[in-house]
């Protein structure tokens, strides 16, 4: 009988860094499990991936988160690598968002974080082995005034994967952070940003490519966070 | 016909700096309103106070805080002082806490924060002027093994101050952190930790007084974040 | 017998926040050492200031500030208060400076930050009291593509204020670093931004303020850095 | 004729992470050029290693650093990647070091990374590409009581390396710092910390493998900073 596959679940499987870890990983060797709000978007990446599945998954629901990891257990085995791409930003001040919006980004970057991880660490603390990688932003740093809901769910999730990996790291899980400190290169930014030249925009395959060395890092030396900044922006 | 005083607001106004808060702006001269979850903690200081007064809010609420400012409003005018102190924290690693602390940890420290903040903002921006204080904690800084509720809290309200100093500043209102990194001296806290010296605990007048001392900055040279540290502490 | 003053330093006794930081300690009583490499400088700060005296020092050479500190001891009494006010800029990235402006730069900012530290502090343990502030700028936190020399001498001074503060705290000596963010009004500074509004300006006065009501914080909630920053700036 | 292989110079070329720099660019084909003071540490390293060859050099000499570069030019061609990994600590308070051995830490650790820095630019920037990677440590971040000398010095490398990065990168050159937060797995280091567990100690090669991934990022997703901590160490 042929050897399991190891297990990579890609929260957020949307385009952009979503898809590139996706297809970085399986490239690898991993079974995928690509998990968000709606099918629509797996359909493709099923296709395209050998060993990719998607789960419909709300990560800020707890039963849902449940349901999606039992699912995925059932399907493919215990988690390996739990990459967390999840978490649309709201770009407004104080005074223009919501507390509606707050709390959503809030629920998607941070309590879903939490969520997800949790379903993960059993049995990584069993293997003694294991990665959980959050996807950041400039925001996971600071506060800027029209990121008054990004930038604070963002820090929460910031916060919290520090606290993991002070306590996750000496039971050999490594957590860490990816700071995206730019434009991702997506069809919707392109056209959102026009006239911006090529060199404006992270490509998802260099955060993609970040995320897998993390994952490969020797134990003696593992890095927490990780820019990953285009050469041409300025910082 | 007297004038009136101005008014600070303390949300979170239990013993310690919820309390040393409301002593150092009554003896500066403002009518004090009082924000709690429980109507005990205000009847002591309302007597020991003149012209302090004790309103029940859970900060978590949109309807029990907007239902609050409008009885300060009503009874003692528009507030020029928000002193943020609501924010008790759970202290437990990331597999030890629930999603439930996890949830009632950021709600009181960022989400209140928020609602609260919305309540006093636009009479300041008409004002042109008004204070905006944070309490905040080492938390707010850096997540800790055991700190895995209670750091992205603190995180989420240090980032979202910081966004709102960003936006609000040119209009003339001082929003800013106090960062209180040790153990605030209480009997409590006394109790918990016998033994230590006296010199190993923060003074709740202390942070008070780096309250007071923000919200009476230049413009010209105003303060975001300000640490309160034990002289004798290790960090 | 009178009793004599207290004492406090002005290294860097220049225009704008030396002269600012003379005034306000005199204005509280103390006795003022201004050390400055002209002695034009000091000329209108000590008729202007009673009690304030001048001295010629170069605070990157040793022998220099041996000398200086001696004569202030002899003159003044042992130092209270130091204020380091000295390091002047030079703006211009890594291709453009020369290794000599590099290591000026560095020499005035950080190498005589611990020559005059060094002078005060036996006195200051042997009292269990004492304040050294550092004035430091943007540069101390962040090195800019036209900092190059500035930034590393600026991030140096303010890591060696962390290590002091960190062992002298507990001996009673309040180490401290004021961040000044932002560009101090100075008629030439007015006169290299022309047209900038009022409110764009650091008021020298402000800066003073923060300073000495750091050396007036009660030691069990002492700050280490606190910004200055003005309330219109972008940052 | 044969083409040359891409040139890696070592800066501080050392036992642990100097050696074990040399030998991952080495294994990936670049010809090795090792700076040190003494000739003695190259010995070994040239004989072990195929297009490895040692040059003299006191990086804190504007001199010697011109006349190293120059052989290296003259001998394997133009550098492609510096790795700057000069600069030994010494390990005591502001009390107990002397301005000698701060003077001494700042000149090896900062003032010898422009120097060599701006030896290598010029071709970096005809070329369009190139990388310069500093070593850095725990103290490039904090100030701690006993790194009175080797924080500032840190310090001021990390600053002129954000500096750098952010006027070089948008000319192709990669610039950026590992922060190595622990202690390296050396003979010596073994000696002082008996009893220690083989997971307390970074292994060289882990660093030297993050260099060299560095040196291989996408220009669209750089990072500047990057940790090497060993999972079991408390941070």
């Amino acid at each position: 009988m042929a050897e399991r596959k190891p297990v990579a679940v890609v929260a957020g499987a949307g385009p952009g860094n979503g898809a590139a870890l996706a297809r970085r990983f399986a490239q690898a060797g991993y079974a995928i499990a690509l998990l968000s709000r709606s099918g629509a978007t797996h359909a493709a990446l099923e296709r395209e991936l050998t060993g990719a599945r998607g789960y419909d998954c709300d990560v800020g629901s707890g039963e849902s988160v449940a349901r999606a990891f039992a699912a995925v257990r059932a399907d493919l085995g215990e988690v390996s690598v739990l990459l967390y791409n999840a978490g649309p930003g709201v770009f407004a001040d104080v005074e223009s968002i919501t507390p509606e919006q707050f709390e959503a980004s809030w629920r998607v970057n941070a309590y879903g974080a939490l969520l997800c991880s949790r379903q993960v660490i059993p049995a990584m603390k069993t293997a003694g082995q294991g990665s959980i990688v959050f996807i950041g932003a400039t925001a996971s740093r600071r506060g800027g005034p029209r990121s008054a809901a990004f930038a604070p769910a963002k820090a929460a999730q910031r916060s919290l994967a520090e606290s993991m990996a002070r306590s996750l790291w000496p039971a050999g899980i490594h957590v860490c952070l990816i700071v995206v400190d730019g434009v991702v290169d997506l069809p919707r930014t392109r056209q959102g940003m026009p006239g911006k030249p090529d060199n404006f925009f992270i490509k998802p395959a260099a955060v993609a490519q970040i995320a897998f060395e993390l994952t490969r890092q020797d134990p003696s030396g593992w890095s927490f966070e990780v820019e990953a900044r285009p050469f041409g922006e300025t910082w």
